[in-house]
């Protein structure tokens, strides 16, 4: 394509409102523009990249046996009601009413997928069957941020597998694990696999691709020693290695008025947070349960609602915590509760031997207290949140968190949907069985957001790895005014896109300094100056533009010296 | 793809509630599955037909020097307000509320993409530009109906030009014009192109890409003497050759108790409908004004709204009826109104010499009424509906009225959009001028159902043309459990597809006649039927699935066959 024909209206200044690298370089390269926050137009380079992403993903899901197929981005509200998920996404759900019809915009297609495939799907015959669609999501996030990272209306790959058994879903599970493989590879990412949460998608197993990148809205746990990586929602975090002290003092009530963070009470008794058992209250589905952890630790709220199995979990509300402790909030602790109520111990609680604990009573905690000997719980788990340092689940050594971003996730959702929807097939013996599901999605913005963040540099802009590149040669002429260098450039441009190589020939008539500007923001993995000075010599210089090594190349051998690096790049 | 692990689910019987062709077979041929009224999902079959057809779109659009982009379904309505198109659109517009912002779904892209290009087109030397998307409209039709030929939610190419002048103008729209020709020449479809009305889109000039069809919504004028074609709502009724006949007698009213519709009337009388002349009452705008038409005509709304220059059209109520004439509904005339009112007389009206009006009395009529002399018209216009066996505007010869698909339509709008959104460029003296605009779209889903509209077989199903064909080729096995036939079969399947073909082979151990009749229902335009009757002789039956053609070729020779056949296809 010709510079001066197309939209490119690049920035020189760094917008405001734009924190994110590849939110800046999106709207500096005019790659995007935001009609709204959260809703963004593609603008043709961005539009470029993006079906350069959907290309890959459409070629690798075909090669596992995935079909493509297309689903409304409207859906009556009637299906959402049956599977329960239009009371508990309710929050980002956008809705559209029309006299007595009720819409919902689909934020993700499980209930609708389901209901299509299991009206075709009646006998373990049909199965296997993968099926998926590039397409238009909706969700009203409340903050709306980093660009297409987090916006409302985004475009998502989802596929959904249908099988006759575990061992099938196992099979379909690892097919579309290798093609996520494939496709983040392929654009030029590098990516983490992390086992992952099932959250409130259900089902039994699931893991995420997360890149590692400083606006990431994650954190992932990563060993170095022994490549163990995970979710911070599952990664273990073992108790086993603790040893439990001495303490022959006996528990003692103190005065602590005021005080009701534990920062205040290790500031006021010159103590490490270790030394606290925290108790909070939370209300999980609709019962009110005591958790402990220490007071250096978070709870893990994702390993708590699967300890409790509560669909629901927050924490409880002032009134809550004063009429089951009898104390204001602050003062929460597990001896002497005014009301009985379920009490869960993080492991780590349950090797306190000398704690301090809250009294239950305003501005009072308890001295030397020990688990086992003055309160027990009726459950001791995993339940915190693993922190920066501790040890390995796998290997011991010291983990660390890191700021990440998830581009995919694979999940087995088992017969969640299928149950609620009623989707069943006859098995080899006549007998009616229940369909199992997974899940598999990719946020196809978000490879692009991704890629950005991986390949940038600071002060020129984007280097596109030239799978997903809008153009992977730019060629710039160095004086549009000479018939010598356009007559080369436009030679070199036919016979570029002669042999289907996309080419940004930018034949502006601009200065050098802002033709180079430009390119280096677009980023064209490889550029080609076009000058008299060359031109004289008979050569063109070729510029890496990652590397940023110049080379004279013979005009003849320009166009073949660009598909070969092109091939070597694949 | 092998037949047994794509999702095809054929039905054997019609549908209900399916009265169009296209739609008939889509279902039937598993192309679409519906999941509310007018929403339906593209299952695997459709979703090859559409990708089809967006590739050659593209293909079009990109020649034609059109870039591609894509916005946001959802939009902020502050935008809509300002081009007064959030109250003239507002009963097919999907609305969502969520808190205090309010967005609507996109039914069209002219006041976004405005926004959007004005931002950027500073310059005369910016343009000209044309900017096109492929993405979801959503139109909250009343009455959705044949498939995806009037549904909820479709895909739509909408393209825009933006122009410095007028010639700018011509030239993008004669660009666009081009380019549809070609698309949909390609997509195999037989189509007329007619004059339009550029209605509520503003605009000066518009022409309507329109395919004949048994269930189309719309009716165009076709003259078979000389090539003449226009939309009704345009095609002119020439009234110059009407001779008006003597007329002696004098103005003399008549009782017609009960009497309110033409028809009572001329059965009453025994005389023809064009005896008579209609006074029908329109507010336009805000204003009440008398229509008048033959007995025999209908009033052309599109005509009447482009005289009265009437952004709101509809026809007066029964009170203001009543208050105008004096009299109730059906005898309304144009002689005696109670209050004086603006009057415009089709040019056909202006011809009666001896006919009957509406008395503006209850049971009464006029007859021997004589326009000239006992009553005139403010305006004098051709203001009503062009009817079969009507003269040709262009010959004189009779003109037919066809049953119309509308798949393309492009406009010449002009300012509409620029003003009220300040679209301005800064000309070669450094004038601030207001850009110009086209719009130019086509309806993807509808070219799907327009093929099949025009290439179906009533008693087997679809016959494709191959270059929208969701498999150009579908390979047969007569017997699934002969190796020898199967392993023709993945010869011939490999080799196809390693040429880059799209085969569908129906591997599945089904009966013969089973296999064909899902082969003819999904209508790949060659068939290639491998048994192992043929196989002992070294041949495969090749079938053409239009004109039934059977022909035995030589095994080897098959493949290259198929190449030859599909590229004289293309």
């Amino acid at each position: 394509m010709r510079f001066s024909s197309m939209l490119i209206p690049t920035l020189k200044e760094i917008p405001k409102d734009a924190e994110a690298k590849s939110h800046i370089v999106m709207l500096r390269a005019g790659m995007i523009r935001k009609l709204a926050s959260g809703f963004y137009s593609y603008l043709p380079l961005g539009y470029r990249v993006l079906t350069k992403v959907e290309t890959i993903i459409r070629e690798e899901m075909g090669r596992a046996g995935a079909q493509e197929l297309l689903m409304p981005a409207v859906h009556p509200v009637d299906i959402w009601k049956k599977t329960g998920r239009y009371d508990v996404m309710d929050d980002i759900l956008m809705k559209i009413v029309k006299g007595d019809r009720e819409y919902i915009l689909g934020p993700t297609h499980e209930e609708i997928i389901t209901e299509l495939a299991c009206a075709y799907i009646k006998s373990y015959k049909d199965m296997p069957k993968t099926l998926y669609q590039i397409q238009t999501k909706f969700r009203d996030e409340a903050r709306p941020r980093f660009g297409v990272i987090r916006s409302r209306e985004f475009i998502m790959k989802d596929a959904y597998s249908f099988d006759a058994d575990a061992a099938g879903l196992d099979e379909s599970y690892t097919k579309m694990y290798a093609a996520y493989q494939n496709i983040f590879s392929r654009c030029g990412l590098s990516f983490v696999i992390v086992a992952a949460d099932t959250g409130a998608m259900g089902g039994k197993e699931s893991h995420e691709f997360m890149v590692l990148v400083d606006f990431g809205e994650d954190r992932i746990v990563v060993c170095d020693a022994c490549s163990y990586a995970a979710s911070t929602e599952v990664a273990a975090c073992p108790a086993s290695a603790m040893t439990v002290g001495e303490n022959k003092n006996k528990p003692e009530y103190f005065d602590t008025p005021d005080i009701k963070t534990i920062e205040e009470l290790t500031a006021a008794l010159t103590c490490n947070a270790s030394a606290f058992v925290k108790t909070l209250l939370y209300t999980a589905n609709d019962e009110t349960v005591a958790v402990l952890v220490r007071g250096d630790h978070d709870v893990c709220e994702a390993k708590l609602a699967k300890v409790l199995k509560a669909s629901k979990l927050v924490l409880a509300d002032e009134k809550t915590i004063e009429a089951v402790t009898g104390a204001r909030v602050g003062f929460s602790g597990p001896i002497g509760l005014k009301k009985k109520i379920r009490l869960v111990a993080d492991a780590a609680v349950a090797a306190v031997s000398d704690g301090i604990v809250g009294a239950n009573k305003n501005d009072q905690h308890i001295k030397h207290v020990r688990y086992g000997r003055d309160f027990t719980a009726d459950e001791v788990a995993d339940i915190r949140a693993i922190q920066d340092g501790d040890p390995c689940p796998q290997c011991g050594k010291k983990i660390e968190l890191k700021t990440s971003l998830e581009i995919g996730h694979v999940f087995k959702l088992g017969t969640k949907y299928t149950e609620a929807l009623e989707g069943r097939y006859q098995d080899k013996n006549g007998v009616q069985q229940t369909i199992i599901m997974g899940c598999y999605g990719i946020g196809v913005n978000r490879i692009i957001a991704a890629a950005i963040e991986q390949n940038y540099d600071e002060e020129r802009g984007m280097i596109w790895p030239a799978a997903i590149a809008p153009f992977p040669i730019s060629i710039i002429t160095a004086n549009q005014k000479s018939t010598t260098v356009t007559d080369a450039a436009e030679k070199l441009y036919a016979a570029l896109t002669e042999a289907n190589i996309d080419v940004l020939y930018d034949d502006r008539d601009e200065r050098m300094g802002v033709k180079f500007n430009d390119a280096e923001l677009i980023g064209a993995p490889i550029h080609v100056v076009v000058g008299d000075r060359g031109l004289k010599e008979n050569t063109m210089e070729i510029r890496d533009r990652r590397c940023g090594e110049k080379q004279s190349v013979p005009v003849g051998d320009v166009a073949g010296y660009i598909v070969d690096k092109l091939a070597d790049n694949k």
